[in-house]
């Protein structure tokens, strides 16, 4: 266990908070709510973003950028958005500041105060759409497939670093589209890539579905998530999608003159993924120990330890290690740490904090026998392997822990999956094991509310490939017609 | 000519901004002085970017997340820097909006007023100085290499596209170090990656130098800058690096243990280049026929355009492009444009509007010879060449246009490098050619001034390499050791 780290059977959040600290990946800034992205966890969220906006290219988008600034007005055009808005927005009111006449440092200058306050974005559907209503005119226009990476501002009152903060950075799709059909597909599309990110490079299994009403984005028609599971059984929504039909283009009167000539409102979707999803790396992989990451996301995949007494021996080991080097692939990052200030033993706990996937580790009994000692991050188990083959070796077993570090996260959440017609059962379950519970509901908001107040438990979604099944709501027992999942969730 | 651009002899500056618009770089938004980069100049920033940040990793700096939000005391702290950005900040008063009673929509709510105001970032010094007091603390943890891509905000009254906008987009080096000569290395090792840059991608010359005090960025003891020369004669400061001595160190209480244990300020560095480069990009090279991109920076390096009339040649003409497209190296990117509901005379001018480098097109003549007609941007020389050798033929053109560009530009330069003695012929050479102007400058600040309201022209450095030469003021008379660079600038 990392000195200085709670263990997670201890407390699971204070573990949380103490990791994402330790192992640099981000801490509180001055300015509450908001965080500072260290260089490490920074790396790791470049490798993020490399990954799906390579994904976004592929399905045909390009990237652009809109303005921070939203005028209030914008904000109102759309009834439901502004509703879910409004109320947790940093609003700028002033263009300059000056002396103060007490000689106090600076003061707002009354006289810079804005005709039209503006809203930091806490999301750009409205700035897009309005602008989308300059470049729509005809079908020979859509569909319009675009994205930005960029922070917004939401303002939280409870925060946790990456989970809930202040300003956050993310990706918003704004799609545009002809016809109903397309951007559904879209919608859906666009839900798979973040799945396929999800499982393919974070290596964490996640469930595909639709939300219910209450919890669908302000201004969607249909809000679809995914949905993965954290090691102390709780859920966390890592990626939505929404589908808006033709809200926003109502309410920015975006009509497009389609092959007849005849004018209709264009069709929209939006969609996102957020820093949210290093919190979700943290919290479903890692262990006592520190970070345990896939080789796919993370920034060192190799690191390089020499154990020597004399500095003699230093300099062998660098022959060895340059041998080494030029026999690992180009795309495997490899660390080597010859630093004479720290010892082996602080080495091997700083790069396991770090969950750097694997480690090496050459002395002078290895130059004798020509090997190497090797440790594996995810299981922590260690190998003594030959030195002509360690390029090979290491190839095939950063493609091993990858797989191995799903298949643990996969295993987790099979063993977690709840089924129940039972609302002691469900209770009981949450209180003891917690996890997803495919449960029947009765499809009422109100009972969706009555369950959330008695157990903290929310509807996370209806998944998508659930099977039509005649039950009954387990908290009311009205006909349902299948079952959705309930869980406690971030 | 683009149909519908003004030349740039009838008016540069109306020229400029309709090529940016035309040419889907960027547009104006409904925010005041902010801009809509769109996915055209999207694309070219991003690739400025993805060299940009290379170099800095290259030398080795590493990415980090520093919140947007400034506490107005921060800002106070560097007497300088509060007096360079107090004036033009944007401020955060209050955190949530209302329903209005009198059924108006939202309004800002009087009971969310922040107790302490927040400045968007207009540069982020003093945030990153209040939490490098926590970072450092002994030798050890020096020096720190670090850089953020953000957005930042000054709100000017009068913007241009690019140029000058009330949000732009950035990068900022922020470096702390424990010796000053380490930290004047490193402020002018991030000033040559600037000037390598420019030189090598956007085939940009550039004149390295030293800004005179009242050019100074506020807060620096020295800025350095690179100065490029745009087409109509003005030059236009393209990347600054500022050596920030011990002030910030000083206003945040920064201090680290030297290797004898005694407590010492840290020197620091910034700096920063940002989407202005766009509009250097924009305003170097291009032409009354659209903009001309150099090959390293172009979304598209090769159109293949089809001209036939008959759909049974389109097949034909689909054949032989896969077979070109089998040829040209993998990092080329070439679009075939099949498109019917366009005509080739319709495609030609706009890809020559949008600057792609190289323009294939194929007919039923160049079916039955063998070959293809290739017309490069920057020369639009027009030449048919034989299908065999097209993939080498192309990558060797790239490189020669990328070439071309690049002493086009240099050549340009060393036309309008103007050297005088007499302040009547100075202004004389403003006038009729503009360009750069060696001349010596007494080193007041007064005679700056006085120079700037006559003329508009402004000191643009202190050349790196400004040879001593015992002379004469061109205003004053008064004694001066070495030439300076005078311009009228944007």
């Amino acid at each position: 266990m990392a000195k200085g780290i709670t263990k997670r059977s201890e407390d699971y959040s204070a573990w949380y908070n103490e990791l994402v600290k330790r192992a640099d990946l981000a801490e509180n800034s001055p300015v509450r709510g908001c965080m500072i992205i260290k260089p490490y966890g920074y790396a790791i969220w470049e490798k993020m973003q490399a990954a799906i906006d390579g994904m976004f290219k592929e399905t045909g988008h390009s990237n652009v950028y809109f303005p921070i600034f939203i005028p209030k007005s914008f904000l109102s055009k759309e009834a439901d958005h502004v509703e879910g808005f409004a109320k947790e927005c940093a609003v700028v009111t002033h263009y300059r500041l000056k002396n103060d006449e007490n000689g106090k440092g600076v003061v707002v200058d009354p006289d810079a105060k804005l005709e039209e306050e503006l809203i930091i974005r806490p999301t750009s559907e409205t700035i897009i759409w309005s602008t989308y209503k300059k470049w729509i005119q005809s079908y020979r226009d859509l569909p319009l497939l675009l994205n930005q990476w960029v922070n917004v501002v939401r303002w939280e009152l409870r925060t946790r670093l990456f989970l809930r903060t202040t300003e956050f950075l993310w990706q918003e799709g704004h799609t545009a589209h002809a016809t109903k059909q397309e951007a559904i597909d879209e919608t859906i599309q666009m839900l798979n890539v973040y799945a396929r990110f999800a499982e393919e490079y974070m290596a964490l299994p996640v469930v595909k579905g639709i939300k219910t009403e209450s919890e669908r984005f302000a201004g969607a028609v249909d809000t679809y998530s995914i949905e993965a599971l954290m090691q102390d059984g709780k859920a966390l929504q890592s990626g939505t999608s929404h589908f808006l039909g033709q809200k926003f283009a109502k309410a920015f009167d975006v009509q497009f003159a389609n092959e007849k000539g005849k004018l209709e409102y264009v069709w929209g979707t939006s969609w996102g993924t957020s820093t949210r999803l290093m919190g979700a790396l943290v919290m479903a992989h890692s262990d006592d120990n520190g970070l345990v990451l896939p080789p796919k996301l993370a920034p060192i995949h190799v690191v390089i330890i020499p154990i020597y007494r004399k500095s003699g021996e230093l300099g062998k080991i660098r022959e060895k290690v340059e041998m080494i080097m030029a026999q690992i692939p180009k795309n495997v990052v490899v660390k080597f740490d010859d630093r004479d200030t720290q010892k082996p033993g602080w080495k091997f706990a700083e790069y396991e904090l770090k969950g750097v996937p694997v480690r090496l580790a050459i002395g002078p009994r290895d130059l004798e026998n020509n090997t190497i000692e090797m440790v594996r991050r995810d299981t922590r188990e260690k190998s003594v392997v030959p030195m002509e083959t360690i390029g090979n070796t290491i190839e095939l077993l950063l493609d091993e822990i990858q797989q191995n570090i799903y298949n643990k996260a996969l295993k987790f959440r099979e063993t977690h999956m709840g089924k129940t017609d039972s609302y002691e059962e469900f209770k009981n379950i949450l209180d003891k094991k917690g996890g997803f519970i495919l449960a029947h509901w009765d499809g009422t908001p109100e009972t969706e509310d009555l369950i959330k107040s008695e157990t903290k438990a929310t509807i996370r979604c209806i998944p998508l490939d659930a099977a039509h099944e005649e039950g009954k709501c387990i908290y009311s027992g009205k006909p349902s017609s299948r079952r959705v999942i309930f869980a406690r969730a971030y």
